[in-house]
């Protein structure tokens, strides 16, 4: 798949709320996941480690009301789109999360994927 | 100013070929610029420095036969957009550049610039 491929793909199973199966699709065994430098496990590497990364997340999350993925945007080998959701965590806590994402593709397979969004303020 | 606000004047700028002036207007004192790992110059910082690069690369082009910045996309405090460049450097070399560019802003300044490309394959 090109770069684009991808990029249309994981943005319509993302919007499915497929996110899980996305990375079981497209992301390659040798994956990095980078978050923002001082949030919680700022660079993990490989997919079952990547994959346990989300499900945790999930795992923390009580209702989701809504999502919202903008188009992809390619260039070279790489895209970008933003992601935005409305969730009630656990805890009770309702957030509106918004962030940037950048992914890498090489043969065909999603190599590492960077999140920007801003970090709490410390306490 | 709002992120889209720097997002658009950062975009409306740089399709002016004015990327200097947009530094110079948008950019913080304090701005950090990250470019690929294993590229020169991967971390930056200061607004001096980070002109300096700027001006580095620029004496490095002989002739620019086009360009093509896609619309930015904003989530929180970041936006995003690509750039697509077609160069001739002065050693002859015509090449045709693309990236995925993310900025982050705070008070209304873009204090990070971090850009994702293709590196060149190692020799």
């Amino acid at each position: 798949m090109t770069t684009q491929e991808v990029a249309n793909r994981l943005v319509t199973l993302c919007r499915e709320g497929k996110n899980m199966e996305a990375m079981k699709e497209l992301y390659d065994t040798n994956i990095t996941s980078l978050e923002m430098a001082g949030a919680p496990n700022p660079e993990v590497k490989g997919i079952e480690a990547v994959t346990e990364k989300s499900n945790q997340w999930y795992a923390m999350v009580d209702e989701f009301h809504g999502s919202e993925i903008s188009e992809p945007i390619v260039a070279g080998n790489h895209f970008t789109c933003t992601m935005k959701m409305d969730v009630t965590f656990k805890d009770a806590n309702r957030v509106q999360m918004e962030e940037v994402a950048v992914y890498t593709v090489n043969n065909g397979k999603i190599t590492q994927e960077q999140f920007f969004y801003e970090l709490p303020p410390q306490s």
